[in-house]
């Protein structure tokens, strides 16, 4: 029995009586325009002011909602692509976010094999060792990771996970229209990969779990957008955490959102990205407020989610 | 018909006559000690000192061996478990290494679904751009991608990788013990999942074959470490150019390595990584003259395939 950040995960899922997350996709049409003015103003090159933006999008986010949430996932994407100024505002948010009480995902999706998924690990859920000195690459609690590769491929970010107190989000069923083209394929034995993967998941998590809520440290992600193969997968999982994508602006409502629950309402996060960064919009906030906007979202979120919880048929 | 980077790699071959690839992996234990000695005298400060000794490197590797050969591979995780300081170096070495005339391979191994895939595509493939400006992240010419998330996680990669000269390697067979966890699964029609991946590359290619070598932007990896598999996945994708791991520190031989080749011997390009950082072992170099052992073993993997390549049963 050991404790590790899913366990956590759901410890602060429980005091904020909230299952959400707050998704950080910091793309140039979500960033607000402001902040970037902001940032030419404060600073004469384009990297800093690139990289005040980034780490104000997050932080602003951050403050307005950190008491209300249990976690925040940055999606690597949208820093790396605006490079070394990217990935500074991604460390600094990431520091930001743990210094407000919050759970950090990186939402890397990585994969490898081998020492190549251990430098992965090390980037973003251990130290870095080099001669006497050791550091935070770049400071996450939980990542998400690739399957492909199989067990070679997952064990390193696993131990590296189990021995720093950290956790994982291995893809299992994907939000996007074609998550099936490998995912949905059927075997000569009946399951499909994606419920291959599944069993998988649950042998290879087995030496992971908590005293506490009974969870693996290696959890999956599991679309909103499929409720029915949620719920399927579950079945399949019963230890697993369940990073739920595909909530709001993917399609995926509050019921969907909640398929892949435990019967007792815990087991999963459901996160949240343009529909809080753009929650302005829908409530008629100035832009410049637009993290009290996602303030108003994410109680009206908390609300759908936990209402969604109380009525499903199990 | 269209000319993409998969295209020029397949010419800087040719013209080099040599199809290998430079592997960094700059992992703590690969990097020389002298490198990070040399960073810390020069620097009083951590972050400095290791991406001088990290672009160092690379910089070292890439001038001994640059006229040799065709491509430099650069693994992301070893550089990204650095942090910022990393990510600098990477950056830099990839500019370099353009500068020397090599065709740049990110070995990143990203995988999403739609815009996330479009903002990994950027931070690699294209210009980065916010308001009026536009720049290059990490400026390389191909990069290696995941399958999982099927067709809607590819085509956003393609589409970038057409629209900007560059190229593509999908996983398909992984150098790893333990690929055939999903790779191998037998399905209902009598395919392996590899095999069905196989299929899907080249029909998702097709609108992207090159008019001077018949090869689509959209290639593959396939690992020296299964030749037998190399040589049927051949069959399946006569226009798609593979990237081969495997070769040498991970056991596959020369033979295995040029399996999958074409039957004209195009089509292929193997990567090594550790064998050249730490060829000064094998021939006996200080350890100063890491780069001139590389050179010295490039020279003798490129008598090796080619040898292997002349006497081959097709």
């Amino acid at each position: 029995m050991t404790k590790h950040a899913i366990d956590r995960l759901q410890l602060r899922i429980n005091e904020v009586g909230n299952p959400a997350c707050l998704g950080l996709d910091p793309h140039v049409v979500t960033v607000p325009d402001f902040l970037f003015e902001e940032g030419k103003v404060k600073y004469d090159n384009l990297s800093n002011s690139l990289e005040y933006a980034l780490f104000e999008f997050g932080r602003r986010l951050i403050d307005a909602t950190a008491d209300l949430l249990p976690a925040v996932k940055l999606q690597l994407a949208f820093y790396e692509m605006y490079g070394v100024a990217g990935m500074k505002a991604l460390e600094r948010t990431m520091l930001h976010a743990r210094e407000k009480g919050m759970l950090v995902i990186a939402d890397a999706k990585r994969g490898d094999i081998g020492s190549t998924c251990e430098a992965y690990a090390q980037a973003f859920l251990a130290e870095t060792r080099v001669g006497d000195h050791s550091f935070r690459a770049f400071p996450a609690d939980i990542m998400t990771v690739q399957p492909y590769t199989g067990w070679d491929g997952v064990k390193p970010f696993l131990d590296t996970a189990v021995e720093n107190d950290a956790g994982l989000f291995l893809l299992c069923r994907t939000s996007n229209p074609s998550a099936s083209d490998l995912q949905g394929l059927k075997l000569a034995d009946g399951r499909t990969v994606m419920e291959v993967l599944a069993d998988l998941i649950t042998q290879w998590g087995a030496n992971s779990l908590s005293e506490e809520y009974n969870l693996s440290a290696l959890g999956a992600v599991v679309a909103a957008t499929y409720p029915e193969e949620a719920r399927n997968l579950r079945s399949l999982m019963p230890q697993t955490f369940f990073l739920v994508p595909g909530y709001g602006a993917q399609g995926a409502g509050p019921d969907d959102a909640v398929a892949g629950f435990r019967a007792d309402g815990s087991g999963a996060i459901v996160s949240a990205s343009r529909s809080m960064a753009t929650a302005y919009k829908k409530f008629a906030y100035p832009i410049v407020d637009f993290d009290l906007a996602a303030r108003a979202e994410v109680l009206e979120m908390k609300e759908k989610l936990n209402l969604a919880l109380q009525h499903r048929a199990i």
